[in-house]
């Protein structure tokens, strides 16, 4: 191994053992030294937290051959966190990947995921970063598609050393390979979850209430990663960190004069 | 209480007994009438982290007069989903309020900030929404003239009927009132953390960190959220839910061509 290699992270939200960690670790492998820093436990669904009121553990594991890898007690930014600043400090790291999501994080569940949450962490700090999403939540699901495709994004990516603020939401149709109709660029679509609850009694008489719900897409674009994932196309979101919206500015500026 | 009175939904990250979110509570009274759905403990840096693995429990509790009141276990987003989907379920909430924080959210602290992250849920349900914080992270702030630019803010919003997609993060000096010179909307200034971990030895003899950091600011721009509050502004910057980097749409397509 020599130390021009390039210096891959690899993290996810779905816990260190799910396939889709291993999917994401066997594609990186082939163009890198891979450093996995994950959760010990699923952590989906925790967006952009991170772990303050409590300290956190990080432990190395035997896991993958030939790959340093680390579990950790913390969210996946935790882990990203604990990767650059602790594990990895002082060294560069190339590139960041996180995933293969088992589910999209396609249109405004990027918001609520762990696994694009850690790419974005990484994102601020100046590496490039991707994260990779299979269109299907099961933990049975076939990930040899997606990691061809996340084979060649890496490749893409590093041949053509894109350093400038990558960050990219990649979501993968659940297909077989010779279905993928290729990849499109496309903007994050509207749209929302419409929860309900499941509500019961638990074991000690105390009311519960458990989240679920039904996504609901709210755009009929025709550029968007939903609609691009509809037609079995592989989406890529160009992603950032400013949730301005800048035609507001002028738009509410009536308010300036309130006080 | 007549039927047109606006109803308001309160929340927070700092928890129920938070003075923040008391004194949130007290501005929004004026004006309609007000539901309190907030975390039973702190939450600070949730993000949009939601409930999924466990169940949820809610109790209503008496703490502020003459306001429905109820403590939760999930997180900042979750209680928005139980109050839009259960406690409220049926009603056309008017306005969501989070906070007053208890720190800044200025920056891209709004990624970490369950208080944001709050009223962004609201939002995407169509709520208007605004989340305030008080650039001052002490539980034992003054929190008099965040709540009075809380009060002129809220009448505005409500008076003028801004419906429209309307989410603010809304950032006020620690300064006393006479001091502070207006309001100015702005746009989210770069910035990063730079974590540092507190690294020590537990009870039982085993490692641990614990996050810790500094804010670095990396934007010189006049017209940021960092700035306005620098020279004493309130800052309003009108957010979205689209993080899309529409300028890479172009320069990143040729990746369209890579499978």
């Amino acid at each position: 191994m020599t130390s021009d290699r390039p210096l891959i992270l690899v993290t996810n939200d779905d816990g260190i053992v799910a396939p889709g960690l291993r999917a994401l670790v066997e594609a990186a492998k082939k163009f890198g030294r891979v450093v996995v820093v994950a959760p010990n436990a699923p952590q989906s669904g925790q967006g952009h937290a991170i772990t303050i009121e409590v300290p956190i553990h990080i432990d190395r594991i035997e896991l993958f051959e030939g790959v340093e890898s680390y579990e950790c007690t913390g969210t996946p930014v935790d882990c990203v966190k604990l990767a650059t600043n602790v594990i990895l400090k002082g060294q560069r790291i190339d590139l960041c990947l996180s995933g293969i999501n088992h589910g999209s994080n396609a249109s405004i569940n990027i918001l609520y995921s762990g696994t694009m949450s850690a790419a974005m962490e990484a994102s601020l700090e100046g590496i490039p970063s991707i994260g990779f999403s299979l269109d299907n939540y099961s933990m049975d699901a076939d990930m040899r598609p997606a990691q061809h495709i996340a084979e060649r994004i890496i490749d893409y990516v590093l041949r053509y050393k894109m350093r400038d603020a990558l960050l990219w939401n990649v979501n993968i149709p659940d297909l077989p390979l010779e279905q993928i109709k290729g990849i499109k660029l496309t903007r994050q679509a509207k749209g929302k979850w419409q929860e309900s609850f499941q509500e019961g009694i638990n074991p000690r008489g105390r009311k519960y209430y458990w989240l679920t719900g039904t996504f609901v897409p709210q755009d009929n674009g025709s550029d968007t990663d939903l609609k691009a994932l509809k037609e079995g196309y592989v989406s890529i979101v160009p992603t950032g960190h400013d949730l301005t919206v800048r035609s507001a500015l002028q738009s509410n500026k009536d308010v300036e004069g309130i006080l």
